[in-house]
């Protein structure tokens, strides 16, 4: 067997779970709500320093998502043209890593008041790390189905 | 139990492997050296599109990464403040996922070639995703220890 026969697999642990009112949809203002993220005792230390953020990247696992699908029209809308999964930041996708942006309004010990995170209540909490706009690119090129920032609230 | 007690555990996919020359040390000037990703035949579906994209979010998997750390001098610098992980972007974490934007410079078929990813050869890639601006934020404040953007060319 070649390497390319084959897949490692790794084991992802919970650090954390989404605690909020979004049982079974994402409401379109997600990004003006406030979600608690219950983290661990055992990875409290992991937090030291991080109030010292205004911005979070949080990561997820969003367990509900369907792993096998491969391509999609993004923001369900078929208008858009059939896309890889790895072309878009749909929730469906081999590992459902989600990633957010979020403003951390305050942490109370282990728990983390995060603005704007469009995950579900009880979804796993997998990392966390400090936003800074040092990762930020200028004279990006991507798709025309991407929607611009303006476009873009509600969608997602 | 309460649901404080115990965390679940999801299982991680490799989806593809970097391939570079970066054995056992990452150069300074990784910014500027290409990686090849070597997407497993049974994803190349997902990539449909992903070339009409110039940056990429590439998350992989730090295999070689010490999970059990929870605090770090960030940059290996003890000048700088003991920091919980969470409040770093340190490669040792609980879960070792590491994302990097890169320019993406060209895909042939299933292998994707990528400017700027700070990752050894033959780590795990197990996710991917588009770069787009609107994920920048104004504004953000954090902590003194983290370099401007000009200062961080070099440092990891």
């Amino acid at each position: 067997m070649t390497s390319l026969d084959v897949g490692r697999t790794f084991k992802v642990k919970e650090i954390g779970t989404v605690k909020n009112d979004f049982k079974d949809e994402i409401p379109e203002d997600y990004r003006n709500k406030t979600s608690l993220l219950k983290i661990y005792p055992e990875f409290e230390e992991a937090l030291l320093g991080i109030e010292g953020n205004s911005h979070l990247a949080v990561l997820c696992w969003f367990d509900r998502s369907d792993r096998k699908v491969k391509r999609v029209h993004p923001f369900g809308d078929e208008s858009n043209p059939l896309t890889g999964v790895f072309a878009t930041r749909a929730p469906v996708r081999p590992n459902p890593i989600a990633e957010t942006i979020c403003e951390l309004e305050k942490r109370e010990e282990n728990e983390l008041y995060v603005k704007g995170l469009d995950a579900f209540d009880n979804t796993p909490v997998i990392d966390i790390k400090p936003y800074t706009s040092n990762y930020h690119v200028e004279g990006v090129k991507y798709p025309e189905w991407v929607p611009d920032k303006e476009e873009r609230r509600g969608k997602r």
